[in-house]
């Protein structure tokens, strides 16, 4: 059955396999200190123009997340984020199993506002009670947003003017990084994320690579012992080249931007298909994501024949979905969509 | 200078100190083993009509909060409250520090309902990704809560359906439960609340004791190793005796009912007062905290003369505080604060 | 440079890399509930003759000791096992991270002694103190052990009696599994092993996967919610499909064994040369690491042409150090190695 | 029955009991902001010669233990103890709870030697996985040891300078402090205590308080935030009043020192007494514990007219058993037991 359910469907991009299975025989040394680390490394550093980052591969969003989170906050300290922020609502506690708070401000289309993230932080100060609270330590936006949605490089430079001003780090989750890079109507580019943001991450598994996020301190400023708070999340992988090569291959002739693209032309070519078609969005999404708001008969009449997403229950008949296309959606899969609408 | 400030201004109940004066040279086994702990314990279970509850006696309330909670949920669970309930704003991430998240339900006077509550754990149920989420494993309470409010007895029936129905459950936090069981305005009897909930506690701390809550599992279902548990929280009193002696003594001839039924009588007068001089009161409780709305001018007037709380901003020139009568507050300085208002 | 310095230096056996690019367009569903996943998880019930069996796929062993360990301990429980566990010395706090004690007997060559054991726990619950102690509740062996030794059948079976004895679980980390199931030297099948423990797992990283463990409740014993454990530990992969086809293909055909059996092949060899050349054993390993002593002079020399791990230090001029074999060893690496010897 | 089981087996100096009734009905600000904590804090200062130190009241040994060491440690990091340390032993893993890894050293007569901790951190450092291990990052001393042994000066100042040389912390626990200060055999001061150790506390519970631990940073070097820490951990007394006054009563006129120095005078009676009678010491203790080795016999005969602890089991017929003395302890007390042996 057509499937737009995620862009985690398939396995990896060819190229991947194809340079996995050319250097299988190589032996190479363990835990990331191996030469295609380096190379994937020092080419996220080039495109990043952050000659001086630290650059380190994991496998997963959530454990990323985790990790940095917990590497970068002291005992007893909590990470803002919007209130429909991933490690707020899907990641089954992961944060708080480090000990850690999320302290949520209300989302505007998936984001964090400048103005409430500033007016929170210096409520906090001027609570009597503060000694008493959570000290909001660190900020985490996702990019895109849990909706698609992306911000502007003004708010991105507004958001981190706060976080410096009160000297709390900014991490940003890129697990779909390239399909908001990619995107038509954004004005934010990677060496902008590397110089506004303290951390971020480079997603690979929803980009193309089988597993992989490749997570970047632009200024060398990743914490101490960073390695060993991989491991101690159980997120060092023995066999790094797994990570490496994927990244490194990812690098290479600009592929990751190259499917990211791809994902974005199939995503503008289904949202002008809805759009004929007069179907509603739910929002306006201008990366690889499309949520469409369907009635129960349509829904049910399309379910039978696609697969999509159930995101949120909007009133008694209608629903909100996901259509998500990725680097390996096809035009013959669009056109059987639109057949169907 | 006269201080309305909080409930726990004080020392203790003089009966208290006396009775830890004469028992002071009498050589006791420690961590609770002694017999104060075993016969102050046979009166709660006696007063909550709970033949075969099992009683600790811990040190504080966030303490206590913390301990209860971790020992009843499992790995990735987590706890329910209202937004304003004191695990979620003023404990510091003690939850979090034990692993656990803190689920919030958006409050009524400080009430958590019925009707919200089990909304949220039927959408929970329902959520196709559901398996990603923390599971809402317990409920929360606090009686009188922050807001000084009760729940009435029917509502606080229709919580423990729904916490029956999903099996999770019932945690009543009373920090200042004898303000709350003498209202005149309540129905809620402390064999009521054993039977309705699974675990709660008879808090010493605010109503007459040095420091002391007293933990009920009504019957008898204390999480295994529970001890052990204080014991890893820090909370283990070497001198139990400390905690047996004061809630031995707060419950022979019902001491801690008749200081608690001051506290209400003293907060009456005050509410009178406070009517009679044409002060708004933000809402009305029925216990010993009354909040009240000042505006700038009165408030800077007041707070020369008088201690009392600062609770929250309401708009530029006004601002809701708190006055806080206790066991200890007397008919002179009630009348001294009336000649201030 | 010739190298034995791991099992884990090439990537994946090349069948593996097959599947893996053959099925790489299918659209399968996340999280590990694609068919191949359903298809691994069948063949190795039927390895296991486990039936009932639950069967997960993680990624790493350090993660899945993590995992396992915190899903099955309840708050202020502990973990035994040898002092040279891997849990109690190269896992970087991993399961102290957890909130839970690694408590530690010691080891006789990697193993743990049932008499050990058992009387552990027997002076556990007779100490007048146990109460302020960390709960023994749980057993942690590793097989093959980080020494390269095995359990004979009759030892794991008295290990396994005392469990059940004192009702904590038996977990088995089977990291290099096969290389113990193909030694010569035991009499130790999958079936025994499912038979007798509470929980195992088959390790996939080193032996022929790119990553991946495979855990086995045997009985269905699975904990509740025991995806979201993984998930709320960063370990539940997108792309489960990764993890499933992998452990498809190596239960195809008994492509895991087979491969295994290869290595133990080629230690054998291994271990004859270095016998004929009279070098001495640190201990004797059935399986497919070898524990060489070395004296600084032969040390040095060597290792300007193959590489091997340093294990410790014996005594001012003589290390130990370690050869593994594994199932990408070839019959040219061994004589290239004997040439140097 | 005569009770010598230990030293806090009586309620607290009737001076403490005096002060807390006289000042019992002022109205103080709570959380350890009134000014008998700071009185005390003051009075500490003055004693530990350390006027710039931070000094914090917190309730119970355990609960210190725990806040002192999470509070300084970082993700990852762990804490070096003595096997027998009370850390290691008998806190019900108090430590792991924060997710820290307690890493023992083999004890000698309860102590840790500066050699075994200097070669511990250089094989530490040298170890090639020490990326996978966890960081020794802390020191923890308990003096008097559980033994009831004591530091010499010159031990203590040896441990310290390989603390700094690696840079990390010595915290001292002194939940038995002012019996080590107050033997005939020790050359160690509270002012060499003061400048010595990083952190560390002066024990209330065990020497004449109803409870409370005062911890002091030396060097005003106590943590960012550590009120907070406190609170977190569910140690911040409403009425912190309560140790306030304790410790200020304690360290008025020396009564602290003066109640000290009696139960070490009591002990030596007593350790006179018993070695006259023929008993076996089974370490020379120069505190207020004797350590005694009973036969079989005599053990049970003692046992029925007086309380002891029982220690350690020698061999079949010896046990180790505690007599302990205490500010409590009265000449009468020592001549019926003497009448006993």
């Amino acid at each position: 059955m057509l499937s737009f359910a995620s862009d985690y469907l398939e396995g990896a991009h060819e190229t991947i396999l194809r340079r996995l299975t050319e250097t299988n025989r190589e032996q190479l040394p363990g835990y990331g200190s191996d030469p295609y680390c380096e190379s994937a490394a020092a080419k996220i550093r080039a495109t990043c123009e952050a000659a001086n980052a630290d650059v380190h591969f994991l496998v997963g969003g959530t454990q990323t997340n985790q990790i940095v989170i917990t590497a970068l906050l002291h005992e007893g300290e909590g990470v803002i984020a919007a209130d429909t922020g991933h490690i707020a609502t899907h990641e089954a506690g992961a944060i708080e199993a480090t000990g850690h708070k999320v302290l949520t401000l209300p989302h505007h289309q998936g984001k964090v506002s400048a103005d409430d993230l500033n007016a929170y932080l210096k409520a906090f100060n001027a609570d009597a009670n503060h000694e008493h609270m959570v000290l909001p330590a660190m900020l985490y936006l996702s990019h895109p947003t849990e909706y698609g949605t992306l911000y502007r490089k003004e708010e991105l430079t507004a958001l981190a003017a706060v976080c410096r001003q009160h000297q709390i780090p900014l991490f940003l989750d890129g697990a779909r990084l390239g399909y908001g890079l990619m995107s038509d109507d954004t004005d934010l580019t990677l060496p902008d994320i590397a110089a506004l943001c303290d951390v971020f991450y480079i997603g690979g598994t929803k980009v193309g690579a089988l597993c992989g996020e490749a997570v970047v301190f632009p200024r060398g400023n990743a914490p101490k012992r960073f390695l060993t708070t991989i491991k101690r999340h159980g997120a060092l992988l023995a066999k790094g080249r797994l990570l490496g090569i994927q990244f490194d291959t990812l690098f290479t002739d600009r592929l990751y931007f190259r499917i990211a693209r791809h994902a974005i032309v199939m995503a503008d070519k289904l949202k002008n298909i809805f759009r004929e078609k007069g179907y509603t969005f739910y929002l306006e999404s201008p990366t690889n994501q499309l949520f469409i708001v369907l009635d129960r008969e349509t829904r049910e009449r399309l379910s039978k024949q696609v697969n999509f997403s159930f995101w949120e229950t909007l009133d008694n008949t209608h629903t909100v979905v996901r259509f998500a296309t990725s680097w390996a959606t096809t035009e013959e899969e669009i056109e059987a969509l639109a057949s169907l609408l």
